[in-house]
């Protein structure tokens, strides 16, 4: 069982490696992988380390080999399905990000109340009345569900998913979810992307990155 | 000058605190916030230490206090604007998300390549011609960008942004942007956040949040 910055971070670097696979990069040392990751040299020596893929002191990582290792950890050998719930822009946008991206996470079936969008087909996803939610989630075997509704809205459908069998939620709406212990949930904050940004952009660059 | 992750923690411990707030807290301790936050309270207690809020061993920290000695840091004495590129549905999620929601942090100005869309207004927000990008940033002194075009355009929407002035990024691209040092980026990664969620939905909780 790694932590949840371990995954993050091993994540992290599974994106980093397919641009460099894709600049046809064949070997990259742990220093400049670091570089990237915005990580110690150390810390990627340890994390590379846990997933079984040592590297050699002369040419580094195999970016290939390191890709596939990452994969066995975070990859599951079948394919992984999640729910969407409010298929508004944010919804829409997330379900266009991943039709077809990573063919062993799919968002395997969407929920909103509005009737104009219920029975359609979004990039591939069908949308199903939310009143359905916990019948299609359970028939489906979905572990894994994603809150795109408003604030006020985001704790019920939470509280819905999880009684589904969800195990893990990516939170959007701008408000902290209270869930039992034995549910993953990851908050995306835009706001503090925004804010950071908004630091930095009227600071001095240097020393920030400690 | 704080580093990316101080930053970082602290824009949170403000978005717990408005929380808190809402519900009532007057104060809070700093083993409370920890949890809140998934730090340790020793790290708590530096962060708010940093902005000047010592906080006292019996009560705690006063709630309304810390969320202002926070904005003392974060925010600006005047109203900070930022440009946004590429009104697609999450261009349009992140408009309405914060349109009226920070009034020292707007979205001032909006561009796309798309005629119909251009010179509407979205969220209270004008849609420029793409082409008019650098003119408009500078008029308007923007010194933040946010990214949201597909991927094979991003670069080159950041390389014009920091050509016109912009000195931080928020980058929804599903691609790293390279930019000069003194720019900070902050790449918003929805894969990273649903892996990390797949892999603690299959498996236990225990331990996950070392």
């Amino acid at each position: 069982m790694y932590s949840h910055r371990t995954i993050g971070r091993l994540s992290l670097y599974r994106r980093l490696l397919y641009g460099l696979a894709e600049r046809g990069t064949a070997y990259v040392h742990s220093h400049e992988l670091a570089g990237l990751a915005e990580a110690t040299a150390a810390q990627v020596r340890r994390d590379l380390m846990a997933v079984g893929c040592p590297g050699t002191p002369k040419r580094g990582y195999d970016v290939r080999a390191l890709i596939e290792s990452i994969g066995v950890l975070l990859d599951t050998p079948e394919t992984q399905g999640a729910a969407l719930v409010g298929i508004g822009n944010l919804g829409q946008a997330i379900l266009a990000y991943f039709s077809g991206r990573r063919p062993k996470l799919t968002i395997a079936a969407a929920f909103d109340i509005d009737p104009a969008k219920v029975n359609r087909v979004f990039h591939g996803c069908r949308c199903y009345p939310v009143e359905k939610l916990g019948q299609v989630i359970r028939r489906k075997d979905l572990r894994i569900g994603i809150v795109t509704v408003p604030a006020e809205e985001a704790q019920q459908i939470a509280d819905r998913l999880v009684r589904a069998g969800v195990r893990g939620i990516v939170n959007f709406a701008p408000i902290p979810l209270h869930v039992s212990r034995d549910v993953y949930v990851e908050h995306v904050d835009m706001t503090m992307s925004l804010e950071k940004v908004a630091y930095f952009a009227r600071h001095d660059r240097k020393d920030s990155r400690a």
